[in-house]
């Protein structure tokens, strides 16, 4: 194995992708190369205290800047991208977190409209201990305090969508994009199906930690400094974007209602299933029905995303998974280190 | 602590409860008595071998059998009840899956109605081995086998309903009933709202071990030898099941659509929590939606049922949960053993 | 044709239903049957002005009281009972509606649910001109009136539900019950699948007039002075409540979430143009999708209710519908009158 | 009112748009104009005969052809262009319908996904009988046939949309696009909130009828010659795309599940009719709730799209709609012929 190339990229004020698709590549990447990154806040870096409302502060559409997209050299619709989490590191020592107006699961929103006057805007500063991995919550209406452990993730990860569209960064759907599932986490790799040549990657939406659901609409959110290891798989297309870490393999499904992303995330992993063990689909549904972990990722954004997990140790028989590309870059990122 | 009252109760053939709400007590027990009781398993022990299936040797509505009810002197509308399990044993050595034609969450069903043919269907016998806590799964269409980790758990447990109503031992509502979580397993308390007087307690539907979310619609069923420990708390209102375990607290919703499920349980959480801290709802919404941990229960049945958990070593400032009864009733398992 | 027996029936203040199902019959009747009936409106009679608030003169569950029900001689399961609306005339000259607590389509509820303040409890009291079949509208915030025509209804009809249970008579669901279809008018027939012997029918919720979907949950509500003919078609099963009137004829499905309802009587009129034709199922598909109109009912109770329907002229070659009971009862409302 | 212009476009092969946003305008057109259109079917003019299948025959993501955009000289953000319908008339005296595999409403998709195998891909051809305004289906499995009233109408009407995205054709949303509501016919004027400079209208899709909800997901889907006169309503923010014919207004809204497309546009509807009565938002939700009719558009696209509508002259007080464009517009229509 020779050494990986690296690049490395820090964004300028002007020069975010807003969108999924529609944006020329910030540069252009070998397979293999290994990605030094920094990414801004989902705020674009507006909101920095407590007085700094997202509906003043933030100036629609110039919300979740990603960095990138990236044009993986040989990357056409039908391969597909793999991207290795090396590293995710807070890039400063606090996060902000909020409401917003008509947004997340315990309101009424644009969506689910209702005559109901919004909830309160009220934004929480997290103070982030690097060197103890914890989140400190501060209350903001009582002295109370908490420290969370520290779980750095992306929310965002996807390259340019099929049928011509562009979405939004704070769309999730087949391409990836605003998934925020806290799965996407360091030594984890996710599989992108490339729909356009060179996948177009990008990345954003540093979360500190999460909950699942995202309950709020909004995470811990930080800049980040974070390093990727990106891989590409000729041939092999992926429909729904799927995760590796070193004891699961993982499929997600970003739709509406619910039971449709939880539908779409069970079945493609009863497919892959299927696929690595040799076993008809009808026993990987009762296998996967027993052996399943299916914990959600966002129930706020414009799309659902539910994630189908299980133990790679578990599985009958199975072959090696997406050729073995999670184990390779597992090495590089050691090597990397 | 006195010793508590012991009542053992295995059910005839004919002594089944089918529905929640609408059938007399089988007996009166005090508050603090711990329960040997004896559940038949889903199919009420008709499916014994590949060629039973559901669609020929069951009997609708006679699915679902629960033991019980049991009437809890004193407990009225108002008041909540707290089952503690102590231990949960399969009572045979196998336990049975199956598909059921047009039920589950990955096939078209009475209510998704569609106009394709159902799903074969199809039996799988579950060898448990009880000295190693293994569930071992053998392939229908090939040779493929695999050793799961028993994880006993009662999928249905549940009080009569407000409202009037009674319904069928296969509903998970705010009564309780066919929840389907994993979460429903030894060293838990689950803490179930009264609604008529004695409440009406009743328990079935014991799974080897259940996947998040029960995609086929079917667990690893079986026959299940149970102690539960039985508690009341005067004056204590809960309006949708709760759960705690030594290190969690738990809210349950079941209804459809499935986001509507996990909005009522991420509520019931924020207001527990709001409860529990002295913290402002706002500050509970924020704290928890970096905090939770949401893993689906069910969603395949007539409602489907989401749970929010959150670590109760996590909570700032955290005042003593439902009285303490939780330490009490573990304190009574530990007696008991 | 020898003349119909009539029965006639008021309830006293303590004779209403308020579930489907578990309760006696108030009387039994024979097919061919007249019922002169009064029902009192949902709010039990005790929203008689515009400071009467729901929340503080109704008793929960105490709503939506039912006539009834009537034991049908000689209906069994897998019967359907006919029950053709002869008249319905509002009994008093003003008629209730008013928004409800978290209940309705454009707030938050106790299902769909968020931590916003519920919208405001307003009475409306509507004026009732019964000769000139007017319903009057007056604003409570300004002077704006409006009289919009009488379409007298029944919010409520059905029977006893099966697989044991007892339902609120709040509910809609395969037994009917509360699907608030305008189109539940005089002149039609609706078929209801018989579960329990004797089937027990029963009906309430009367409206002046109501739109499509009943969206603040209420509907203007009153009192109803109606005659029903009653008939039974024995070995006719029928899965979900239908409608048949002049013009059309008419599914009805109960589900949430709404598309699934939309599917239920969608697929169950394919399935009932298909047997009506000759057609293939795939055939009846497609000339449904471009024949078929799609009034919503209810899109706020327990379950959301849609209806399919289509005429019966445009139908090709068909046969009877439902041995021609729709025909012959229109024939003993004429003689009746 | 001076002569309007009157443009004239009949795109060529490569001249489509398979997109709203991301696509050039084909011309400018000052405010005022009378657009002269020809649109091919849905399936871009390939399925011609029972053998056509989409599956073999259509090009992914080439489907649904729009004619335009056309950029509306001074439409700015905050604006909205009013879309008048002359006339819509087939060009062909055929139009095609078919079940596409995993597409429909009555089917498992590729979003609510099951493991069933797709219902059977077949093609129905429909006669248009022009003169007689019939379409006459065909059986494809037996002999009969039958004739419906043609109700010529387009499935897609829409403008560019917000938030720099780029949607495919086959998307309804708030900027309109694949709504497929009948309501969109002759006499009819849809307005368009304007989201980019020029606001890019294009339209395609002609249906010479559909059926409420497009169930099996395709209607009788035909080229047509349509004329609009299109007109710019300067400062009049349009949030969802409404419709105005003579006797209704109507608000809709798309997305899923069913039930958030029908609160979007009943609550469109409570804001329209507020703004336009001077009621308070409580009395017009109140007024709607019992006026308001809500026919299906379409529960098979991308989103689901609801149709909430109301008598004009049943408005207590009204004001004038939307400046009386629509009027003028049916001036203008007249003048035309």
């Amino acid at each position: 194995m020779s050494d990986p190339r690296v690049v490395r990229f820090r964004p300028e004020a002007g020069q975010y992708a807003w969108t999924f698709g529609g944006v020329p590549p910030v540069t252009r990447i070998q397979p293999g190369t290994i990605l030094e990154l920094w990414t801004e806040d989902c705020f674009a870096g507006r909101v920095r205290g407590k007085d700094d409302l997202v509906s003043q502060v933030c100036e629609f559409p110039f919300l979740n800047p990603q960095t990138g997209p990236f044009h993986v050299e040989g990357a056409e619709p039908g391969d597909t991208i793999a991207v290795h989490f090396v590293s995710i590191e807070p890039s400063r020592d606090w996060a902000a977190s909020t409401t917003v107006p008509l947004f997340g699961a315990l309101t009424s929103t644009h969506l689910t409209a209702t005559l109901q006057d919004p909830l309160p805007e009220v934004v929480w500063i997290w103070e982030l201990d690097r060197s103890a991995q914890l989140c400190r919550f501060s209350a903001r209406d009582s002295e109370a305090t908490a420290d969370l452990p520290m779980n750095p993730m992306h929310g965002t990860v996807g390259v340019a969508p099929a049928n011509l569209e562009v979405r939004s960064a704070l769309v999730p759907d087949a391409f990836g994009g605003n998934m925020d599932t806290p799965e996407m986490r360091v030594g984890v790799t996710c599989y992108l199906g490339v729909n356009v040549p060179g996948g177009l990657l990008s990345i954003g939406d540093g979360h500190a930690r999460q909950g699942e659901g995202e309950t709020c609409g909004v995470a811990v959110e930080c800049a980040m400094e974070t390093v990727l290891a990106v891989e590409l798989l000729k041939g092999a297309a992926t429909p729904w974007p799927r995760l590796e870490s070193d004891t699961h393999i993982m499929s997600t499904g970003s739709v509406r209602p619910l039971e449709d992303a939880f539908r779409i995330a069970q079945a493609d992993l009863v497919q892959w299933v299927t696929k690595l063990t040799g076993m008809s689909a009808l026993d990987s549904y009762q296998f996967l029905s027993q052996a399943v972990e299916a914990p959600l990722a966002n129930v706020v954004d414009t799309n659902y995303t539910s994630v189908a997990k299980v133990r790679k140790d578990w599985l009958p028989g199975r072959t090696e998974v997406m050729r073995g590309v999670h184990d390779h870059l597992c090495d590089v990122a050691r090597s990397y280190r």
